[in-house]
């Protein structure tokens, strides 16, 4: 065993296989979440057996997963937030998308308590997250840098550094997902366009993937449209979230993006017809429906 | 020398290419284009020096890649139109982007005069045309593929097969073009909100191309912009006419594409501010325009 002592807060799809790759490197990881059956099930696969109250003092690092600015801020600063109780020059890794000013906040707050603070959203998906795989928009202090390393080090195949404070990389994740939201909105735009055309959706993704229209996200996604399967790999859930922060970063900054609005809409339409919780390709339902289509696997 | 004669109307930066890539199959191949330099120019890289009219009866394939459906009508029926005196079985290759209605329409008319009509879009840009190495989204008859399979083979490395009857070629081509349009306009979006968060363009290249928010466009466009270097690989004039025709045949089939609306709109903008002879990636000159933003090369 290393002697880093590292804290996952939030074991989630990506939290889990983060914790998992920290306990491959041989860190003492102590796993939390809400929800304690995966708090309990992190402890089967190795986690240390410690809460977080009596670890906090101890800790290296503090890894936060979970879902948005809000639950970053609670579990950072909030009723038994973590931060006042760890040890001068740990560092906090804040994984979770949120708008880069949020960002500089939580890291001037962290420093009031001595405390080191690496903006780090993370891209990649589950598998990469469970490989340690994953790739890391990082922006924060050298100091940051240097006391998060093992832990990147653990996690990512990939660490963008992105500047010496808070908000950058919270920024280029913001732009990441300006570009990933809008692509699979186009892609249903697209494949459903194609439906009513006789293009099937098979034989769109067999053609269009290997054209100049293809994108990550096209190849990534259409193929659950052509398998009627949407089983929530990633949800729609997440795009009012991430395109609602892109769009507020926008209008704070004075910058019109009638891109990402309009995709934002569409989501906005999955999210009304009850498909939240799908596989964000289920966006292609919205124009399904809209157009009178029936996709692969409906009846 | 083989016994192939081939017309290429419209020698334009692919039309030359294809026309060479039918000279180096050892075709007699005759070019034309309403300007007379880049038809002399053709005859001395060994283009046949004989007029259109002199040749039509004996050609076996005409190849026509002008700018839109207007002019292909003109060149295959208007005033000289081509097509009435083809021989009986030779076939015309549609390769401008066209709705997919026209195409069907073009096909019916050639039949009169029992001249095989091959729905051919072609994608790849001017490299590729050079190179004998483009995509065509096909279809027709099969007399139409077996007629056009000697040029098909000296044009193009990959041949899509979508149907015996055009229009299904086009409606690839459209919903490729959807893709495309849309995702050169979202990576200008997301590189110029990037600049507002402080993230340079070249950084924003680097770090995205390598993310889920990368696209075949944005890897091949957005360094025009890094290097702020504007020479028209493709203009920014293309988009208007082909997402216009998306747009038609979305509005013809009751499809809402909010998405390609929105990208259509910043093209506009860059029409009205006269950048539509520009390379395509100029597109990003809206947007900073918008918000007071300067990109590289600019003072």
């Amino acid at each position: 065993m290393s002697d880093q002592k590292v804290a996952v807060i939030g074991l989630g799809s990506m939290g889990f296989g983060m914790a998992q790759s920290c306990l491959r490197a041989g860190f003492h990881t102590l796993g939390a979440d809400v929800d304690r059956d995966l708090t309990e099930r992190f402890r089967e696969v190795g986690g240390t057996a410690e809460s977080l109250a009596e670890a906090a003092g101890s800790l290296q690092a503090v890894i936060v997963v979970v879902l948005n600015a809000q639950q970053t801020e609670a579990v950072l600063f909030g009723e038994s937030g973590i931060v006042p109780r760890l040890q001068a020059g740990a560092v906090v890794l804040a994984c979770a998308t949120v708008a880069p000013g949020f960002a500089r906040d939580m890291e001037a707050r962290c420093r009031e308590h001595g405390v080191l603070y690496l903006d780090a959203p993370i891209s990649g998906g589950a598998a990469k997250a469970a490989a340690g795989a994953l790739t890391i928009m990082a922006s924060g202090s050298p100091e940051a840098f240097t006391a998060a390393a093992p832990v990147l080090d653990a996690v990512s195949e990939t660490v963008f550094e992105l500047g010496g404070a808070a908000g950058a990389g919270s920024a280029m994740k913001a732009v990441n997902q300006l570009l990933a939201g809008v692509h699979i909105a186009t892609m249903a735009e697209a494949l459903t366009l194609g439906m009513t055309q006789g293009i099937t959706p098979a034989k769109f993704v067999e053609v269009i993937s290997k054209c100049a229209g293809t994108s990550w996200m096209l190849e990534n996604r259409a193929p659950h449209i052509v398998a009627g399967d949407y089983t929530a790999l990633s949800q729609v859930n997440i795009w009012p979230k991430d395109l609602g922060i892109v769009l507020d970063t926008a209008r704070a900054a004075g910058f019109s993006a009638p891109i990402t609005a309009a995709a934002l809409q569409q989501y906005m339409v999955a999210v009304g017809l009850g498909l939240g919780r799908q596989d964000d390709s289920a966006i292609a339902k919205v124009y399904a429906r809209n157009a009178g289509l029936t996709l692969p696997g409906e009846e």
